[in-house]
């Protein structure tokens, strides 16, 4: 099942939606507790703006999570490396992307989306699956020059409008077997198959769980494969993930209003 | 003025209360928008459990923020230590905080945390008053041996029960002439001025505004003075801060049934 939040072309109402039979099909009530229904208004694809397809709770990301190619053998490390971006990083779907103050070029990372349906705390790997709600793609958008040289990346993480997610959610994916991608002005930059994620998605969950209780809304963020790089002024990053879609963003110097932190 | 979170003795509600006239004034409606009104419900303290006094929005924290001494210059780093806890780290006063399955000690940090009343972006330090709404006690509760050895704090920092927050708000602290301690087992082991703060309280604030939207609730962990250490099953560790009160927790192993990571 396909979920959606969008804006119609006809008033500013923040829809929530499923995809049916080549329409959005608005629903109400609460999408992660499965406790809504269907209305009588739909809309074309065309008329419908993407908004991002949840306001997560909480974000948490995986670093250095794929093997360089099939023939590495992909050993999940004993202590991954993992980190947070508070939500006001989240934008949608041909939402913009701003540079911080000053920064001539910023990294794209184009990654599978994890989002969690149900509490989950010390769940087994095997059972990871029972608690996750869907899949969207993330670009786990980065300022590595904030990353503090003692290797903290909490800074060069978190500023607002660093992670674009979208278009939509995916119920059924089989997140082991599909492919993300990123293309940069529409040239390929980025192809990785998840099979080859080192950490894998149910490892992930089960990991966190172990340490913190995950909620309905949290959304994990996987890791990129090889090939994430610069992105400048004017650009458009476009995030794809077979199953789910494609994830577009230009990238855009901050407002002259925006002063920065050097 | 003092604001709390509570339960009385004689029913499970959770009450928003101001504290007036040596009793706590049940109130109704927002603590941070200030749209809230007196009712006629009260309570002696001895008959108040306190809870964590907010559920924050984001919790920011940062490291190394404490001159050795009065007689090392306090100078803000260009790029400070920054790092997140989710909220599913808070507890109260009272609570237990859990040791990880395993761990014979974890690290207790007293520090003062400060709560975002405004939503603030890319504000001056000199207004960054303006946007804070009051300050609590904090205990940055650490388990260093989940540190990664790339110096990605994360997993060490986000154990459920690793955010001791309370008793209660002070809206009127000077929180440049204030004294942040730790009490383990009744015994001294913190205590330093906050005056010594290399990035203070507003250039906090300022800082962090410059990268990302601060919202109301969102609290600010400014750091811990020297002296911070170990503490085991069954200690008790005492957070203070004049001019707040008394931040109380017992470490305590985690439960038979909770599993490890290891």
């Amino acid at each position: 099942m396909r979920f959606a939040r969008f804006v119609s072309g006809f008033d500013s109402t923040i829809y929530t939606g499923i995809g049916e039979e080549g329409r959005w099909r608005v629903i109400e009530g609460s999408v992660l507790t499965g406790e809504w229904r269907r209305t009588e208004i739909s809309f074309v694809e065309a008329d419908v703006r993407f908004l991002a397809p949840l306001i997560p709770n909480e974000i948490i990301g995986i670093g250095a999570n794929y093997a360089k190619d099939a023939t590495q053998r992909a050993t999940a490390p004993e202590l991954p490396i993992l980190f947070m971006k508070p939500t006001t990083t989240v934008i949608g779907t041909e939402d913009v992307i701003r540079l911080p103050p000053g920064e001539e070029s910023i990294k794209f990372e184009s990654e599978l989306a994890v989002i969690i349906g149900h509490t989950a705390r010390n769940i087994e790997e095997r059972r990871a699956q029972d608690y996750i709600f869907g899949y969207t793609i993330a670009n786990d958008v980065t300022a590595p020059s904030y990353f503090h040289p003692n290797g903290h990346w909490m800074i060069g993480k978190c500023w607002d409008t660093f992670c674009p997610l979208g278009p939509i959610i995916e119920t059924e994916l089989d997140p082991e077997a599909t492919v993300v991608e990123a293309y940069v002005n529409g040239v390929r930059r980025q192809r990785g198959e998840t099979r080859l994620m080192l950490t894998s998605v149910s490892r992930m969950v089960a990991y966190v769980s172990a340490f913190m209780t995950l909620k309905p809304g949290d959304v994990l963020l996987t890791g990129t494969p090889g090939g994430a790089g610069p992105v400048s002024d004017g650009d458009v990053v476009e995030c794809r993930i077979a199953g789910i879609g494609r994830l577009r963003n230009r990238v855009a110097k901050a407002s002259a209003a925006e002063e920065g932190l050097r």
